[in-house]
């Protein structure tokens, strides 16, 4: 007879999503928890008596990362798992926040079964995933992985002029850099998909095996203004046509790629942005992402080789910034499936197009990720939504793999 | 043997420009004279001295339109020539300034040979003709040709929050609603083209038979937002997209109308304009300018017959606003001609694609204007430029026509 499977408390689960919710609550149900805003400072404490409360111990580290550590038996680099609990402006509820409840129900779950650990299991939070108030994202998992500066994230300065370090100073959640994560068993964080994938293809959850290398250029095209009344079509540079003219051959040649190649002109600003005068200058930005580097050379090769005249306006790129593909340990991402499957989850392999914690992580320790379907594929908007019945099949999941990578089973 | 042309002081045109353009001139040796503002209300002082010296009688309107006349022998209608003294931010020594400096400079020619006119002639500066700092363009010829509503146009508000009402009272320059501009033999102006047609076919003057008709539209076009790196090409409703694909076959259809015709996206506005979400709205305008009502509504006609759908997206068009296409007096028309040709000056006929105080002013009195061209066709900048020499060639065909319709030649 085949063993019952240990599952976590999907009910609790629940009331502790909605806990979260209430900190920092929109009143479209939605929620803005900035990093290190006093709903973060709430939700913080809030989960650090939780983790307390079943006898974790709990420590920062110096850019206010918080672990919170069951111990083994031994004293073996942990089992990790986690996420952030900052949110965006008027961002969702289950945006990071559900990657640190789940972590905290499997501990739970642990602490009901009354297991004894071998290796130790440790809840982490990241501080200021999200960068909506302090640039860049995925700050403190950047700086603890070596990706970022510290000392220049902490000139980073929010609207009111206020430096991360004095937000980080003020908050009285800086502690040793000694805590820093640094060596563990393995990292997962489990995480909204925050794409339309895992519904429209009817799987439950998704297991992630890397996330998707990306570009961004930004494009430039000057022409010149004049009376949008008296000036022959002949004679003028309209920087608008012909940006929509490039805007067109670019689709063109990349819809041309790989049909996972994703592609957009997010930002578009002209200038002078005056009904009657024609446009002189567009500038656009065009960012791409695929888990192949070999696609996103070929966008690069795209954009290098645009026009540098058309239409009488010159063309200029230039590249913002880019980041290569990361690719996670097939060892965790193996576990994960056996996981999904041997629980009747239907699964998913697939690439996670937007950043996580999880991503620089993956630089120094063994690292998976799982997704759980959003609805509609929408995500940093109040209207974010996922099942609980979704979330608790990737907490189940996510106990099933850390409890093997645990025992050692 | 011919008669000697009467001719205006080429130098005195000059030198009144240059005084002109010290009130409210700019680093970059432009104009900056707001209606209304302290240099606009010193330059007026300036044009009443000018007109006094010369024995002219000045007065002025309810909206402070200026009247400076020389009388005639009898109480006939008068002709009336002039133009605005008002600039944009940031404008030109010659847009307006130049139609009221070459009425001064045909008053003064017709003083300097004591020509005894049987009718009188006056010169107009109409107030905020630009609508730069108070909305509506051409706001004070609208009035006293009743386009625009007195009472509305008082409550116009300047970026402060002063009403054109509040500046009126405050100039000291409110006159009497019995000094409209009512009757009149003949009204010119005189002005910059403004566009590259003269300068660019090699004609000294444009005589203007009309001013074109427009439409001007606002297109909106509704997607949907959605992380940039995590929804697939085939489920994006990218507004965006959409937008330069409207805008491409819009441009196909009116560029087979029509060679003179003119249309521009001259603004577009993206949402959220964020690089890393595909744009969820695109509002942009579509205005188009033709002398043949015929040829507008066939640009009305394209726009009314966009796809409501496209790309996931669904597409809104609505009028801003329009207006008809104004005819001169062909009368007026015809003598200006004999008048360049009389001077060995190359004319051209032409409509203007801009608007001007005097296509309002056509709607009750017999009209026409003078173009000069425009150096590179710029005009509302800076860098705006008409030679001396093209200044006093236009003043010279205006003070032509003048004398023969002051004198009925």
């Amino acid at each position: 007879m085949q063993q019952q499977k240990m599952l976590v408390n999907a009910q609790r689960l629940q009331e502790t999503l909605e806990k979260f919710a209430s900190f920092g609550r929109t009143p479209n149900n939605g929620v803005t928890r900035l990093s290190l805003s006093q709903e973060d400072l709430t939700a913080r404490e809030y989960l650090e008596t939780c983790c307390k409360e079943i006898g974790m111990e709990v420590k920062y580290d110096d850019m206010a990362n918080m672990y919170a550590t069951m111990p083994g038996k031994e004293g073996k680099p942990p089992v990790v798992m986690g996420s952030h609990l900052d949110s965006v402006k008027k961002g969702g509820r289950f945006d990071g926040v559900l990657g640190v409840a789940a972590a905290l129900e499997v501990a739970r779950t642990i602490h009901d079964n009354r297991i004894k650990l071998e290796i130790p299991f440790t809840i982490v939070n990241f501080t200021n995933e999200e960068g909506a108030r302090f640039e860049p994202a995925m700050m403190c998992s950047g700086v603890i992985s070596g990706k970022f500066d510290k000392q220049t994230v902490l000139q980073s300065r929010d609207e009111t002029g206020m430096t991360f370090g004095e937000a980080l100073s003020a908050s009285g959640y800086a502690g040793s850099v000694e805590n820093r994560l640094k060596k563990a068993a393995a990292f997962l964080e489990m995480h909204i998909e925050q794409g339309p994938v895992l519904e429209s293809e009817d799987k439950q959850i998704g297991i992630v095996e890397g996330v998707v290398g990306m570009v961004n250029y930004e494009i430039e095209v000057t022409g010149e203004s004049n009376h949008a009344g008296t000036t022959p079509m002949g004679m003028r540079r309209d920087a608008l046509f012909v940006a929509c003219d490039i805007i067109r051959d670019v689709r063109e040649q990349l819809s041309m790629l790989d049909p996972e190649l994703v592609y957009t002109m997010g930002r578009m600003n002209v200038y002078p942005n005056i009904h009657t005068v024609i446009p002189n200058k567009v500038v656009f930005t065009l960012e791409a992402r695929h888990k192949d580097p070999q696609v996103v050379s070929q966008v690069v090769s795209t954009i290098r080789t645009l026009p540098q005249e058309m239409g009488g306006c010159t063309i200029a790129s230039k590249k913002l910034w880019s980041r290569d593909t990361v690719a996670f340990d097939q060892g965790i991402v193996s576990r994960l499936e056996k996981s999904a499957q041997s629980l009747g989850i239907s699964a998913k392999r697939m690439y996670s197009g937007a950043g996580h914690d999880a991503q620089f992580i993956a630089s120094y320790l063994p690292t998976a990720m799982i997704f759980v379907p959003s609805a509609g594929g929408k995500s940093h908007c109040e209207e974010e939504l996922t099942s609980y019945e979704d979330c608790a099949r990737g907490a189940n999941v996510a106990l099933d793999t850390v409890l093997s990578l645990l025992t050692g089973q």
